[in-house]
């Protein structure tokens, strides 16, 4: 029985993670859990998988599962994040809470001995070497939930990383990815949620569509598979099915592949390297697809992708600068305040005018992320 | 350094392999090796590698071999097969020599405790329950050479062969897979033989498009990764590039895929878990393809398939007499005394007067194969 601490229970990850263990009673409990502010759906899930703690965001809401769940144990805010993720019945941290307060979690977990299943974006991008630094003092591991990075973790069981020629990340090209630049001027924010393959949020959906959602993924491969950037690659797979590969230097490629499902990799983070199963309404059959299409990264009709190379390279505190300014320009975007291409330009500037900070702790991450935010919103 | 002992050095398989040393003097040495009656060629391999030890098919080529190579220990005939198998300085066998010539050596090396890399289809085909009860006992693994068994070899490290949910194993179609089987009539060997991806030996091309190939790796596959028939499917993928995967129970799937070029996974062979560098013109690039195309298989357009599967889940000397009809039939079809489609016809004849003796000894599996070639004759 694997008893999981989770944060972020009424998102995406959260939900299919909810999913998994209702699937699996027998494999799996979650025994601490945090949401935000969703209480109508937070409160069926405490009802439904009665966790021994619990966090929220605001304080009133804590004030009403106090009341309203007399034995469970409750929490709000930071601290309450910090109950759960470091949790003592829980073996496993799932952080799936969106945004930058994830990384204090993340590493209060870590120091708990926790293992850590991460789909929380910043974790990496903006702190990767404090997070994989504390991991592996404390000897604990980072696995990845993410489709891409599950993929390749996938790939690698029984290999020798000394031996990986490249890791190649593949992307379905987002929303827009039949337009030219030239097409992308006038798009609409509803033309922009509309992905092709995967259901998700509204910010991922637009990062897809850019691709900065792929350049902050390459950045977290950095750092989890602890490969230089040029190691990494990007190839548009329009399909969604190769979740990922890697090239070994015997020319062999590994592939992970199967329908987008984001149960497949949560629940490979729960059991890895052991499987167990999953029901689907129809299997996979790859024949079913007819054909998958590959096609060439074109950094020109991406910038945003060079933008995520480049920060990763630079390092510091940039990827932070990206990350941060990307977060505003998708909100302005959403909000109507700027244009789709807007997104890419505002990240630029951002960047631009940043003097990185090499090793930055996490009170310097934090300064730099509400700075660019700041000044990001002050282009809107 | 591995020690190999090869079996057919001049044949395509044994030359990749030589390649392969060629590449990697370092790491691999070929301590003795047969070959059959290319004594050109064969006598160039004894210069450039110095076997210690040496086998011929006859005994003129023999008395050559001992004038011209004094210091080195000549053999010819089953014996010699034998003594190469065998022989002490080397730590693995690569079995690549044609027919079931090849099944005794395999059985002889099992006994003398070394590794198995086998390229010999009649080993497993026609034996296999011999073969994979004799190197349980000795404790010997059996590794495969075929593209199509390595990659299912490379998706399971690491994996608990348990989590198994079936075998997908990819057909390129041959040569005729845009006809239909009424176009299927006329066909000559010469449009047989030009196998759109592979450049393979005639026997096999003729196999690759009746997909009696296929049958006979679907039937290896069962004894090499003891899985049930209904575990094992077959996928037609025209571009051979994905050489095939597994399917866990997770639906997650996990493929091998590259450049078709014999020197991968016989490399594999050699060194695995590890790798080691192959140097290619032009290194893979999925996205060179474009497109990577799946189609259901069907039995009826591909009845060879069928039968093989037949015979497997018969099973005992059934196999056997699926191979040795194949083979008779194919020598008559490409000596042009019966058309293409009577090779099926020739061997669904063979299997239907059969009546499989099971768990049959390696007399028992000799005697079927002899009469069923005799009988098979008799029909050209």
């Amino acid at each position: 029985m694997r008893k999981i601490n989770l944060l972020g229970a009424t998102g995406s990850v959260g939900s299919q993670t909810l999913a998994i263990v209702r699937e699996h009673p027998e494999l799996f409990q979650v025994v601490a859990l945090s949401f935000g502010r969703n209480m109508k759906l937070g409160m069926a899930i405490i009802h439904e998988f009665q966790p021994e703690i619990v966090s929220v965001e605001h304080r009133r809401d804590y004030e009403k599962l106090k009341l309203e769940f007399p034995g469970i144990k409750a929490y709000y805010g930071a601290m309450g994040l910090q109950e759960v993720a470091t949790y003592s019945h829980g073996d496993i941290l799932i952080n799936a809470v969106m945004g930058s307060v994830g990384l204090q979690p993340t590493l209060d977990a870590i120091a708990a001995g926790k293992e850590i299943a991460i789909a929380n974006k910043e974790t990496l991008v903006t702190a990767g070497h404090l997070v994989m630094r504390a991991a592996k003092e404390k000897g604990v591991s980072l696995v990845p939930v993410d489709s891409e990075h599950s993929a390749i973790f996938q790939c690698l069981q029984g290999e020798n990383p000394a031996n990986i020629d490249k890791l190649i990340v593949t992307a379905s090209g987002g929303s827009f990815r039949d337009k030219t630049r030239d097409q992308l001027k006038d798009v609409t924010v509803a033309q922009a949620l509309a992905h092709p393959n995967w259901s998700m949020g509204n910010k991922i959906t637009i990062d897809s569509a850019t691709m900065f959602n792929k350049g902050l993924e390459v950045i977290e491969a950095h750092w989890l598979f602890d490969l230089d950037y040029d190691k990494i690659d990007v190839v548009i797979h329009r399909e969604s099915i190769i979740h990922s590969m890697v090239a070994f230097k015997d020319g062999s490629h590994i592939a992970q592949l199967g329908l987008p499902d984001m149960r497949v990799p949560i629940q490979y983070a729960l059991t890895h390297p052991e499987r167990s199963s999953i029901s689907f309404q129809k299997p996979f059959d790859i024949t079913d697809f007819g054909a998958l299409h590959f096609d060439k990264m074109d950094f020109h009709r991406f910038p945003a992708l060079k933008l995520a190379y480049t920060a990763g390279k630079i390092g510091g505190t940039m990827p932070s600068v990206l990350n941060a300014a990307n977060e505003i320009a998708v909100a302005g975007f959403l909000n109507g305040q700027v244009a789709f291409q807007d997104i890419e330009a505002l990240v630029e500037n951002a960047m631009n005018r940043h003097e990185a900070i090499s090793n930055p702790d996490l009170e310097a991450i934090f300064q730099v992320d509400q700075e660019t935010r700041a000044y990001v919103k002050t282009l809107l």
